[in-house]
């Protein structure tokens, strides 16, 4: 099969998440990056775009360069990743939708819910993906739960309660780090904190495991570090549109948390429990019966499950390769198949509106409040 | 050290609790039972009694004959423990503390709040001690927590989050079985189920831990299976009086939770992790600094942890030690010590003050209130 | 029910072994401490004895004169507890049969299997109980899964893996301390350091569970601490009279490892696994399926299991009432039940033969000895 | 940076280890795969490379075709992976080293001590690099274990414990399975089974952690399934060059155990404790002091640790990526750079060496024998 072409917006030299991108893309042999954007300093971007490989003709020294470029090229690329910083993500993923280009957008995907609703409109016209990173939700395991709760195992989902807490912003001394400070200064970060970083992921998942939206949601916002504007800390009680209960705490002060994204989902006939930092066992108990251990790999999974994990039973697979996941269904999509579980731009304007609604509740002291996109209600 | 003298009321044969306070009583020689009135019928508690080596004149029919009685010997027990249900505590307590007996309860202390502080002024003006079970508060690793907060060890304390949630009343198939119905009929239970039969366990410890009181909080509260009155799942945010945040979940639909009472404290410089189903450890991680496992029993605890436990570092001590540490206290107490870390009164009607504002805050969908009992506005 | 009358001989003022045995006597009310030579200084142990309320006539300055004066009383002691240096359990234990007095005797119960057998002898002459105190054998969970092998749930016992590890005796800058020191001196300790003290715990268990009995064994010895004479870590390969092979490693140099004593056992169709730092639970795993997370208090474990328990589900218990439960086995056999479970004189020798032929073995650089006493072979 | 130029043999169609390989040398963009004989079916294998995107002559239709071509090539590829049936590895790497080219040889390297040594010395004499795939010694946390005794940080390694155990083959009505057969089948496996399918990479392990060499051996096989002539159980003990005690157990009956290869080290002055199923973290202990949890990722590590984990800290990396390590250090080492910690010739003839001494040592009960090729001794 052929490599499919892959441009890259963001993730210079020094980013994080910009080699997590190219493992992901480039892990399966599904894609061979050929063009990219990488910086917001040209030349720079351009010399570190030709020591991966991609041609000086595609190293691009902004991305309306590359957008002009790409789409007047024949062999112009199948798939664009936006990886620059978060005010950005909005223009940049309309501008290659429009132009027909196939994209992944880094979370959140945008600033507002009006935006967001601006481009689930734009993907929907262009007949473009547009996905967003949830990578989580692309873990084997995470799909076994989402493929057992639709298939009834557990019933009616009455619970869901999770967290993604850590204390990697605990230091109070090291909180005016520049590293540090902007996620929790609204001029650089938006309307919240840690919700908007963090949160939004455990509570995609709990969307996504439960195969329900949030409905309405009601939040308790924090500032345990004083000098802080937006909140390092909260906790958001939701309901779904199935009546399902959900509880979400996040944190950044967390000290001695690493990276605490844990999901239980509780329904009448069962539960889960699954935790990111041990994303290759599921522990699922049948009501009245002992709790089992789940293997990925193990026998009788989801064709889902199995199709998503590469090395055998008890051979841990890890983030890299979740997001290596997602960049797998987008191959498979763009070749034409299904795209159901790739996280969309449905999914990043929800992530916004209940964001908004979290900070317009958590500032009337936890009003309850619609948290839905104004277009989903 | 001569044996204390001992008294018990209700804990008859067939009930839980029961052996669970013998065992505590007994465990480390301090208490010897002589009395009891342990059943609503008087003669099979009188049976009871006798089979447990009371002598006859003392196993009584009921609690007022026991109270009379013994009022009137010289030999007069020297505690009484209260182990009827929940609906009785107020007046057997008051009775017998009026009577100059110390008084050990079972948690709930009263059924309100009024209750509560009448047996708070009671108990003050007898001068006699009258501890509530708290008993998780009472584990070796616990007391070594306090004290490490108390120490200044974590600095100033800035959430404190904590579950107590299990599944065994999760199968909606058994939720008429009577010894599950009556905990969600306010005719039985009072004005909330879950959060005071298993929340206020985990809002003491929070309390206890942090050396700070409960100010005022919001609740959700859920019944998950629908033909419950009362709540079955819970969510409390509170605010302590020195500014610490607190986020408590209790849950009994939580299918494959065993009995998850896990605390987490934070603070400025250091955090905890304790969970009950493994009690000997606390995960302490200084900020900036790896996790590290502290054992019960290893050198260099706190005098109060080390006085605590009983047998060899990595020997586990569990939860029927936690009962006996109530007792080592009770009678060091009543010898003339410190009653210092004793769950008292006072814990107990701070408890029902809790329960009456997270029932009133869930009625009003989480309308924050004052959650202090009015003698301590 | 009468308390049964019990006495002491060592466990005085600052022993730890004492308390865990008054603990465990007297937790479930069976037992009543009345008579005790507690300390080889006689005037410090009767006070002692006093202390503990036993009352003067029967608080004794030695053994030899408790002997004596136990067994002209009527209401001579039901139960004599030896619990003094390892190399006085023979002469006190077989002094106390001969009289007609059930013993319970702390391991190893002799220091050669001569005198092992000889007290097997004189045990089943007198028709008198010989307990030896392999306490670990007592946890419910450990019962369950004896109950489970028998009754064929994972078929033939294939294997036992087994280990009783930890690193209290690693720091060779301690290895002075008197504390630690007679442990690897031949002239106190016998031939055998690590594994005759913690080994055979280890060794008792896999037969315990398998219901089986070691037959022959290979050992390899080693002094990580050169100072040592005798061994602070071996390993030992052994054969059960069913063909079972079995795998158990001792250390006491093991830094980091606090207690570990695990085993695992494998049949044909399952496997199970066991950790006293976590004795309320068994990983167990049917051959082609999930493991299972078995709880201590759940529905449907054996009636041994649930004899043995006290608190429900997830209310962890100890090591303290593990050997209690050995005093709940002694006073159901005292009144005439069923002794089955309880380790005894022949475990008794059977442990010491075992450390025999494993110095034997070790010796001859692991060579293949005969495991047995002489009298079962 | 340009991609270096791979090729493959073996690793065609449905093979598991296949997909490994590729993952591991494109995740990093190091290699690119250009030539290939994947497939003793020569037309199958030709077809399948097409399929990754190999030129049609480049994909070849089996390893002599390729060689020869390859040879003759200006743009050879950079390395060649063997990744064919055990009995063929020798063969192919030796022709392949012998012609120039850098190798990664598939586990285990030869079949016979005496090929071991000679792919040592063609190596050698061809100045090229032969690695062997030990991937488990590239987990960042294994180079920090390795770094940290390097430096002293535990003092001389006293012991090391390790085990590689599962139950993936403990089912006796599977063994017939040709999957499962061969391994324990002299015909197809060669001298031994289990030992040498898993035991080689924990021994490995504890030398690669130690650094030090294992001098003599003495081993108990066990066939627990009857059917089979090679042991599916072993337990193997050593001793190194510096005196170090190692204690090795592999299993493939352990039902339950999923692939529990854990080792730990003890030194003079602290011990480890690593597992692969959690290879982010690594248990540490300072003699005296607390058990730290080391997090893969954590400020402070080495740079070996560091260079070799690609997300940060709490994201974890599992085994694919540490495949794709050994290949991050093969480009490392082809580029110019060291080629210090990558398991090469040397360690596969060790491994051989070992194997061989475990068999003959199991075959005289247990009888110490030395565990060096010849070269070594």
């Amino acid at each position: 099969m052929m490599k499919l072409k892959w441009g890259m917006i963001g993730g210079g030299e020094g980013s994080q998440i910009g080699p997590a991108h190219r493992l992901g893309a480039q892990a399966d042999g599904n894609f061979e990056l050929v063009a990219g954007a990488l910086d917001h300093d040209a030349e720079k971007g351009r010399k570190y775009a030709e020591s991966l490989g991609i041609s000086p003709d595609r190293a691009y020294g902004n991305w309306r360069d590359m957008l002009a470029a790409e789409s007047a090229r024949e062999d112009r690329v199948d798939l664009v990743t936006v990886a620059t910083p978060n005010a950005t993500h909005f223009e940049i993923t309309k501008a290659f939708l429009d132009a027909g280009f196939h994209v992944l957008c880094e979370k959140p995907m945008t600033m507002t819910v009006e935006q967001g609703e601006e481009i689930v409109q734009v993907a929907e016209e262009a007949g473009k993906i547009c996905a967003v990173n949830y990578c989580y939700s692309a873990y084997p395991m995470v799909r076994e739960m989402r493929h057992m709760v639709a298939q009834g195992e557990i019933g009616k989902v009455r619970l869901v309660v999770t967290n993604f807490s850590h204390g990697h912003h605990g230091d109070a001394t090291d909180a005016d780090n520049p590293r540090v400070r902007w996620r929790y200064d609204p001029e650089m970060a938006g309307v919240s904190g840690q919700f908007a970083d963090c949160g939004i992921h455990a509570l995609h998942m709990a969307s996504f495991i439960a195969g329900d939206e949030v409905r309405e949601l009601s939040a308790d916002f924090a500032s345990a570090i004083d000098s802080r504007v937006l909140e390092d800390d909260a906790m958001v009680n939701f309901r779904m549109e199935g009546g399902t209960v959900g509880r979400l705490w996040t944190s950044s002060v967390a000290i001695g948390r690493q990276h605490g994204f844990d999901i239980q989902v509780f329904g009448e006939t069962g539960g889960f429990r699954w935790a990111s930092e041990q994303p290759n066992q599921v522990y699922y108990t049948p009501v009245g019966g002992r709790t089992q251990i789940m293997e990925k790999g193990e026998n009788g999974l989801s064709d889902e499950a199995t199709r998503l994990s590469r090395v055998a039973i008890a051979h841990p697979e890890g983030f890299p390769l979740a997001v290596a996941n997602i960049y797998v269904d987008l191959a498979a999509a763009i070749r034409g198949g299904s795209s159901g579980n790739l996280p969309n731009a449905v999914d990043g304007v929800r992530s916004m509106a209940a964001v908004y609604a979290a900070v317009a509740s958590a500032k009337e002291r936890g009003k309850w409040v619609d948290a839905r996109p104004p277009m989903f209600r």
